[in-house]
């Protein structure tokens, strides 16, 4: 659609903190440019165009459909993601949208033939697969360092829980939260066919009060015989825990927690001490975030979309309301991802 | 029974790879002497007196009912656990018996009461409760450190498979590798209420023919909501992968993998290189079969049986033949341990 | 001078290897726009505005003169640097000049009196200073964490020796590659009083032709009685070996090497391995380009020059030409910074 | 002399702190007996015989020349070292004594030749060639893994300084500390050919009273233009800090500290913290004085004497000798240690 030599022209539907985030990485990059940005809450929008360029405005769909749009970031809540993906499939533009698509299977599964039979690239935000050091890990893992994967682990500790405003309209951890480290399952072990979850209640009323957990341990199982561990928490003291080990018949690759800084100290309390684990989100994904903007900008030059896409998206909720069942009734569900 | 200066007269029953371990830790020990080491393999019994004193038997009721003998060390096959135990009690010995009491809940509900009203302490072998690490992180755990326990994680992998005779008689991965996470998850959280198991078979033919597993992911819940997750591998390139992590709201405490040598590398090919894991259960718990021993001495001299005895090796079993049903069905098990 | 919404005009004088870096550096700031390019290769200049914006000229003096320039970034060879920082001066021009000053201390004095006098800020491209985890350690040191620094203790490998071409005009691995460590020394240190060096010819002979040395090992002692030791080496098989320690009666604080990647691998030959170090300073110190830019910046819009200056630059020199003299004469050599 | 059946028979000399250790290894180790343990303070002899076997004496030449005496091992005041030794060469016994021989080099001078001559083995206690760790690194330097060594680092530095009274008549520094890793640099590099010291004084005013250091940095040059560089303290807040790191073209080789427990945590204040550093020789070399021992027993029954002996001993304090007068005079001293 464009050279390389020309910036890709973004509409970001969106302004709150994550679109924020898009519109600074859209600012960095050598080969975007902000043109628009969409929000009912217009001073939302204004203020972000005053920092990295482009208009404001509250239609999203006026956006979608500009004629110097060439590609849609979508950043809005998430009940508004299939509709703006529809509208970007219907201007024939291209769409990094934010997970989860919805959180209602139904309403993904409508759009499903639609996203599969479209023209141009329908990309997902999962960011950790854009995450430098899990992406080189995943590399290695299929450049055979460590032979056939046997036994993926993966651990997500939120630093604290959501806000119970959030929590209620959440869809639960495992939609929410896991739903992220389904995707990275997926990611090495493409082909789920079961899934066993118990959800936990450890330390928050409030969650319990609306019939969530605050932790959850997951086990899936892939066609080949893998396994892939997840465990999750809604807190975490030392910040945002997020690892990922993988195994093999020749070793394991793993990838512990980041730090904002390498000083470490020696003391009488302690030999060694490091830092914290960097705090959230927006600080342990920064990198991540732009090259997932990359990678869309590659596809919506034509290249391939190497990243997740709606199937992703979909299998990935197919596998947080597989892991409900699971942890309610106590029991191994059985999963066709291709169904 | 004896004096701090006295040493404990020991009678150990089994001259294997374990009953040498024994036999060396007791010649080690300032606290205990070696008398009499029974075998049926009398070979294998006068090897061992050769090297660590005392007097050769085939006979072990011999050994246990010998006037000049204060406590029994029972490390013969599982099958002969039970009734050795019985003689022992009978004879008014104590005895500390390598695991598992027995590969049949019945059988070792059969001994349960007699166990119960005992005079004399029953020791089980469960070796990683006296490794010197994973303790320091338990007595940590204990006082409060990070606060209640929420979510217990134990990887558990052997370096190679055990070869096909002994698969065969084995009881099946969860009877005989995963019994020892078992009693370390009970160490931690001794009333688990739920187990949910996932067997694998990632490798090993010869393993899957025998109907076993080469691989488990296994969750336990505990009464008070706590999460265990026990990840298992019949192989591991890297050697005998032995790790704890213990998280709780104020932070997290793990113990990885001991190596023998601490000289570390940097190179072409690696600027940060140790050393692979301690090969297997000789080496890395080297340290805790003597731990193990002067608790067990302590006991002998009446002071208290702080280590784990016959209920926690009857409760292991008990989570392990729930976690070959759950495996089996696709469903949680609900255990009562106080049953 | 500018407002901070006003991105400062650069020019930029040097095209070559580090000029480049410069450029770049300045291309993603928010704060500058690279507004001349001034090599008199020209199509080295041509190719740094081609990517990075602004007009090429081979006139370095025309370039700081521009009115439509506000800074000057000097990344010429080293010996124009006198004369360009001079011209700058004259046009009342700040100026962000690399190391080194000169490598004859006598033209460095000669401009002395005048930098000391001038009104604009001069600052000197010591980038060590600026690297992130340096600059924490640093923070807490002066923060007194480890209460009064007592040994600091700095390593600083190359990758690979330089061609010989560069080896022979670089002054000598003092005046070369031990004057960012002098600086590091001062910037912790700021009153060497003493300099004891061993010179080291171990690998190269080339090096040792050009009578240099290959390695070195300088104890540097402050007026405060604290000792700084630097190791270098011109080669290392793991990278750009950069390590620093500070040590105090409360403790040690310290920052290893960095690699591109956090993925670790455990097989059977390591039970836990990296990556190797980023490779030399383009890589390492990549992210203390940009906050020395910053700090530039800062100084230009009329706050304080917080990084290394002019006098900086002079006393690394003081140090290097010391350390040469102690190494041949093979004795201390006692310095005064102030002189 | 004996065969490995038969236990070599140990007289001690010497019962206090030092004396302890050696007397507890002596009754640990399968190959030695305590035969007698002298020290004119008879009640310090008699608590270790009844702890660890043998009789006391006040009379350490009885001691030596007994007919159940097999070996020697000399754990008394530094002053008798020579005197000892020589008793032990009159009576044909062979001595591992405590370093360092004297604190007077002319002394130990006096003994040299006869300990040439002697046809019995005399060892010197330098226990850092024993502790496992350096000694696998060393293994792998001599194995040609790093290439020539060119850079080793030393730092070692104490928990806390001594009290006065030992400060008075240690020898200084050089003689009583840094002798340890003159030593340890020997090991790999026998052949020093330049000592230049550079002496501190940080914070010890009763030090700096005695006209003592507390703290130095030492930088040794091999024949073959190696570098040792030694960084020592009286103090350091995290333990006894002792390191090790060789390099060479082909990598490095290094030894961090050692800590009790391998259990780490991570929290709200740092991510990854462990313990301090084991606190001083008596817990960081537990190991090595076994290893010692039996190197010694090896070389008492007719094998080679792989440990340092004499000359050893009498280089290290000629390299200290050398140190003290480099730091007082300013200027790199040269040695001939075959002189």
């Amino acid at each position: 659609m464009t050279s390389p030599a020309t910036p890709v022209r973004i509409a970001l539907v969106g302004s709150g903190r994550i679109g924020q985030v898009h519109a600074a990485t859209v600012h960095r990059s050598e080969g975007a440019v902000l043109q628009v940005v969409a929000d009912p809450f217009i001073a939302g929008a204004e203020s972000v165009v005053s920092r990295f360029g482009g208009r404001a405005t509250t239609d999203a769909l006026e956006a979608i459909t500009a004629d110097d749009v060439d590609a849609v970031v979508v950043a809005s809540p998430t009940s508004t993601h299939v509709d703006l993906i529809a509208a970007c499939l219907d201007a024939g533009k291209p769409v990094l949208c934010e997970k989860p698509i919805d959180l209602d299977i139904a309403r993904v599964d409508g759009l499903r033939a639609r996203a599969a039979a479209a023209s141009v690239p329908v990309a997902l935000g999962f960011n950790r697969r854009f995450d430098p050091h899990f992406a080189e890990l995943h590399r290695r893992v299929q450049a055979g360092e460590i032979g056939p994967l046997e036994q993926l682990t993966i651990v997500s500790r939120d630093p604290a829980p959501a806000p119970e405003d959030y929590i209620k309209v959440s869809g639960g951890i495992f939609r929410d939260m896991t739903i992220h480290d389904f995707d990275t399952a997926r990611w090495f072990v493409p082909d789920v066919v079961a899934v066993t979850a118990v959800g936990l209640n450890q330390f928050s009323d409030v969650i319990a009060q609306h019939d969530d957990y605050d932790g959850a341990v997951v086990t899936l199982v892939g066609a080949g015989g893998q396994s892939v561990t997840i465990t999750n928490s809604r807190h975490c003291a030392a910040g945002y825990d997020q690892r990922l080990e993988a195994t093999g018949p020749l070793g394991t690759l793993s990838v512990g927690n980041v730090t904002d800084t390498l000083v470490r100290s020696s003391t009488g309390a302690s030999g060694d001490s490091g830092a914290p684990f960097q705090n959230f989100f927006l600080e342990r994904y920064a990198r991540a975030y732009s090259a997932e903007l990359e990678s869309f900008l590659t596809a919506v030059r034509g290249g391939e979309l190497t990243g997740p896409g709606f199937e992703d998206g979909r299998a990935a909720l197919v596998l947080a309301d597989a892991a409900g069942v699971s942890a309610r009734e106590g029991r191994t569900v059985r999963v066709d991802l291709s169904a």
